[in-house]
């Protein structure tokens, strides 16, 4: 390796020329912190590792994904795999698509190439309406199981999850304190359990926060896919009942419902507002920059690898859930609620004016 | 299955009711188009598949990607898992990080664990710099393989790649038409092959759109990581060399551009033009929306797929370089060139319209 080269990587880790050489060179003296730093130099400026620092690997572990669209999954697939790898893990990396390969199919074929360990993201185990019995049958196996976003009840496994209540909570409060009281939530499928949870939230902040009944309230929900065109879909409904913000289950829902938004000639956020879920990578590029809850998925990735990692190394596996408090991000696409401009827009909102107006004729 | 739910099946694939319990049931009269439709629904609305429908798996395919942060790469991933689950095979996804698993520990996983089959996406086979022995060897061993954006000479593998120098072509004739000369160009470390590929595009196509000299045109190339803060540093060196317009190697360099051209109070497109490279997914989505080069990720997906399964399927591998044209998507990050509001705003064309004063003096 030319001297131009461990230039450029002692620059990168952090340390001298010299010590780069001696890691190069595997000869001692030097921490196992700064043979790390210097790995990683290596390999975020492409150079090739010397053969001793290639990982003897531990195991493989599989890392179950519903699918790589939505920037949250690979966001995850990204910081669990890395963690993984520090610990000796070598990960495999199971994405569904639709008419694709099933959850069950790869999971007994991670059980057939004999995985250390699993963990599975927003998996069956998120879908209320799906049988549980496959995740018992599982730990009967002795497999070390962890499970995100999502629970099964009376599974003696570790669940990561992101607070889906607080989220909402927090969405509420931040477009209230804006003046907003007609919000929509745009809500993914009602059988995940992610999703139950969110309406729990949202039905509880609305009332605290807002002087609508349950019946006005639950006229604000409504459900469709959790993509972009789900979220332009849910968002078209909202609009026709007179929301003036818009409380998203999924950053890219949010992004559609931007769309939405401005198909009818509005403007966000001058006209309706709306708050994102997840703080996806690069979200914050979007036009309007997307205020958003973030999800904690570094936390959650390094908590969901260490769980699993202490169960492959002898602890119980136990049921025990470790919550997430999430973010506000407030970025461009939320801002002061003004009435005036929803009335003259919407059917409903006109509808509303115009049964207000004959009210008040006696 | 309730009958409401057979109806949102039956809408989201097409079909009857009766089709969907014939397909449920395992009722024979239905075509393998009709049941693959009926098990996409059941996947998109998140329904379990009855147990027949599950898919006998012919093998596995590992698919090794550098990084997933990049969202071109979940692109890749996503349309490759499924074009290899729709021929049976299950994929097993090798995503490497900094400081993570190496490509050679991956290969060696896979190998040990029988894969059928291997495809790279932009691995050590793009970097001109590593050694190709590693994938004689995989030959040697009879592993059918497909590399994807690099190639190996010599090497009897089919080769899927982007047309970069075409790529770039475009990138440079659609700025000069809007009247643009100083373009720079924002790229990749150049030890990867695309890199390379796009470097020579960039000199031909300099040539003969604008009547700047080798040396100028050579000047207006800066070299820095695939990365926002990567495309960031290099329209901050690039700004200073007096360009009008930054044609970046990456989508995510280019969001690193415009967030540079915005630091220095400059707007874009008025003041400077953005293109990208790749077409990733949401990047319509960004402020401004940007132009960009699109990689034909579907095409180049379905080739890949189709000639490793070729290969496993007994025929000849051979070095065959499927060349993919990419497209010019326009959208908005570029304009018109508008020379006077560059020369106000940059040293260096301050420093050159000072210097062609001073010519002016006798």
């Amino acid at each position: 390796m030319v001297r131009a080269r461990q230039r450029d990587i002692a620059q990168a880790a952090g340390v001298s020329e010299a010590t780069v050489s001696r890691v190069l060179n595997d000869h001692p003296g030097v921490s196992e912190a700064t043979r790390q730093s210097v790995m990683v130099a290596l390999d975020v400026l492409g150079f090739e590792r010397p053969t001793y620092l290639r990982r003897k690997s531990v195991g493989l572990v599989g890392l179950i994904l519903p699918e790589l669209t939505n920037p949250i999954f690979p966001a995850f697939a990204q910081l669990i795999s890395t963690a993984l790898a520090r610990r000796g893990f070598i990960p495999i990396l199971c994405t569904q698509t639709a008419g694709g390969v099933h959850e069950d199919d790869y999971v007994q074929q991670l059980l057939d190439h004999g995985v250390a360990g699993m963990i599975n993201i927003s998996g069956l185990h998120a879908d209320s309406d799906s049988k549980p019995g496959r995740y018992f049958r599982l730990r009967e196996l002795g497999m070390p199981l962890v499970l995100v976003n999502g629970a099964i009840d009376g599974l003696d496994v570790p669940t990561i999850a992101n607070d889906d209540v607080a989220a909402i909570e927090m969405a509420i409060a931040h477009l209230t304190e804006l003046g907003h009281v007609r919000i929509g939530l745009a809500a993914g499928p009602d059988r995940f359990i992610p999703v139950i949870r969110k309406l729990w939230g949202f039905r509880g902040a609305m009332a605290r926060h807002t002087s609508l009944s349950r019946a006005e309230i639950d006229d604000l929900i409504v459900h469709e896919l959790f993509t972009v065109d789900g979220g332009a879909a849910a968002a078209a409904r909202l609009l026709d009942r007179g929301v003036t913000a818009i409380a998203a289950a999924s950053d890219l829902m949010a992004l559609g419902a931007v769309r939405a938004v401005r198909a009818r000639g509005l403007r966000v956020p001058q006209d309706v507002s709306v708050i994102g879920y997840d703080d996806s990578p690069l979200i914050a590029f979007s036009d309007p920059p997307l205020t958003t809850i973030r999800q904690n998925v570094t936390a959650m990735s390094e908590t969901a690898v260490n769980s699993l990692v202490e169960i492959i190394g002898g602890s119980d596996s136990r049921a025990k859930e470790f919550t997430f408090r999430p973010e506000l991000v407030v970025r461009g696409s939320t801002a002061p609620c003004v009435v005036q401009a929803r009335e003259r827009h919407t059917p409903r909102a006109r509808g509303l004016r115009a049964a207000k107006v004959s009210d008040e004729r006696p």
